[in-house]
């Protein structure tokens, strides 16, 4: 994976058209914590703030995003989806906003890892945040869970 | 108020303008539930279903809209943000998407008049649903919290 960042932003331009519109920005990933980014303008809400969703949707495809990326570099093929989630709206955000997901312990993504590989299922819990300065504006923890690819492994188990 | 569903639509387009990128209309309220809708097309993600995101931004604006049209009908001005939200994913949504929100028993909303007139300020907790025919596809539960606009009440709180 040459540029993860470039990759994953391939990724969600091309698979998950609305995230255009929202303008959504992989910012950065240094290995450990993924941190994407949106503009207020398009988002804004009828008090100027950033409209609830898009927080929401912003964070969602935080935690995806960076379980897109541990899957890239333990080269497993497999599919993400959002099983349930927590959001708290702790303040209003003012300006452009930027949400972080940091990886889950080591000892944590490998027993997710061979749960993976043994089973073909998997889950992961995810906290992301976003802060307005140095305010948390929104909290956020999201389950995923993870298949692996039918090509990739006998499941007989439904998507 | 004549046409509410007209009002409310223009009241989410104007205020909240990525409402129009996601396409999100105002379907009905019969005086006791709203439906919004949004069309699959602008919405999926790389499976072809809905994404989560667009899915959230659905139910927030469904509960949103429900508290909007209350506080009409009562006629109060007052301001409402999402505080927390819990939403479950339960099943892939493969087309256009509904999400239907019922007003709570009218001895809660009678309380929570009563909290806002008295107070200022009153919380109000609503359950949303998008369903894929007659699948349940995601459950959401939503905490507003509405302040009654500054000009209309003496509150010495923030916004």
């Amino acid at each position: 994976m040459r540029d993860p960042v470039r990759e994953l932003q391939a990724v969600l331009s091309h698979e998950i058209p609305i995230t255009e519109a929202i303008g959504i920005t992989v910012a950065r990933y240094d290995g450990e914590t993924l941190t994407l980014t949106a503009p207020l303008r398009q988002n804004r809400n009828h008090k100027s703030t950033a409209f609830a969703g898009s927080l929401n949707a912003l964070v969602t495809l935080a935690g995806w995003g960076l379980i897109w990326l541990i899957l890239k570099e333990r080269d497993i093929a497999a599919t993400i989806v959002i099983q349930e989630s927590t959001s708290r709206y702790l303040s209003p955000v003012r300006a452009d906003f930027t949400a972080r997901c940091r990886k889950p312990p080591e000892a944590r993504l490998a027993a997710f890892e061979t749960m993976l590989r043994r089973r073909g299922k998997a889950r992961l819990e995810l906290h992301v945040q976003i802060g307005d300065g140095d305010t948390l504006a929104m909290d956020f923890t999201g389950r995923y869970v993870v298949h692996v690819r039918k090509q990739s492994a006998d499941l007989g188990e439904e998507e």
